[in-house]
């Protein structure tokens, strides 16, 4: 089993976690986590987790992106994953850093491709999915703060072509904390 | 030393590097590389390379994202590496998913913190680092493609606020070509 040493590669300038055994470098950097506001006739669509953290409360069909794929194939194949939507990017909502947990979200709005009565259906990760009016979004029950960001910058940006992306809010830069209690976002 | 197997670990749907003695799952996504066209006086800083790949071709200061910082304080972080310059960013001006070799890149514009002539000088990866004006920007010798998108943004965007996010151009959508030769980009 290999054991993990911190020190600092050559030609590096920061501890990385390094194998005492054959000197491989397992690098750590964050990861990038790509979702979407889809959106059918003004309503959009929320699934309510089936998992942990935060089981039970409301977000947007996100996750991980992989390797060998875009941005918009990554928030494509989650919608699918997790909501059975096949979707169209229209462009980027939000670009979030959240430095406490090493993410970077990069959020899209989108619409399903076929046209009629939307398709969709809870992923093995989602315990329901629903199409939601702006007035009965449940403010109340959201998963994460970047989920509010993202249906921020989505009511900001309106029906029209998406402008500049929206960032963290100012009052968290950086992506520091957490829901529900301790978060500001909460309407 | 760890031997690793590729397996599909329990409530994944992917096979990963898993290690045979412990369990241990090495999940690998994409990276995420941050940089800026730094902009003084309608020119911009450039820098020579002097590292592989594409030693002595130029490039904008730009390298992986690290944990613990937003993404604005990478790229800040990396223009002072590169080029010892000290930034304040303006705004996204592209956000790049290159397919083939797993990166995602978020280009900012922004300009130098302190008024006055702007302070600059090589870093330790960095051969020369230089501002140029629109003019005189080389581009028979840009390291990367990417690098001519930012470029082809910072253009486009002009001198006033930003708005939309360049995305990868339509004749290279996943990021599959490299330079120099396959490039379709060349001027």
């Amino acid at each position: 089993m290999a054991s993990f040493i911190r020190q600092i590669p050559e030609g590096d300038n920061r501890e990385r976690a390094v194998c005492a055994d054959c000197g491989y470098v397992a690098y750590e950097n964050p990861k990038v986590v790509v979702g979407s506001v889809i959106v059918a006739d003004g309503q959009i669509l929320m699934c309510r987790r089936a998992i942990e953290p935060r089981k039970g409360f409301w977000t947007l069909p996100a996750g991980y992106m992989e390797l060998g794929e875009t941005l918009e194939e990554g928030a494509a194949r989650e919608a699918f994953e997790e909501a059975e939507a096949v979707i169209t990017i229209d462009g980027i909502l939000g670009v979030f850093s959240i430095a406490r947990i090493g993410q970077v979200q990069v959020i899209f709005r989108a619409r399903f491709t076929e046209s009629g009565p939307p398709a969709f259906a809870a992923g093995p990760e989602s315990l329901d999915v629903r199409l939601f009016a702006p007035d009965d979004i449940p403010w109340d029950e959201i998963a994460f703060p970047s989920v509010h960001w993202a249906l921020k910058a989505w009511q900001a940006a309106g029906t029209g072509s998406i402008g500049r992306p929206a960032g963290n809010p100012p009052d968290d830069r950086r992506g520091v904390h957490r829901m529900p209690s301790e978060s500001p976002f909460k309407q």
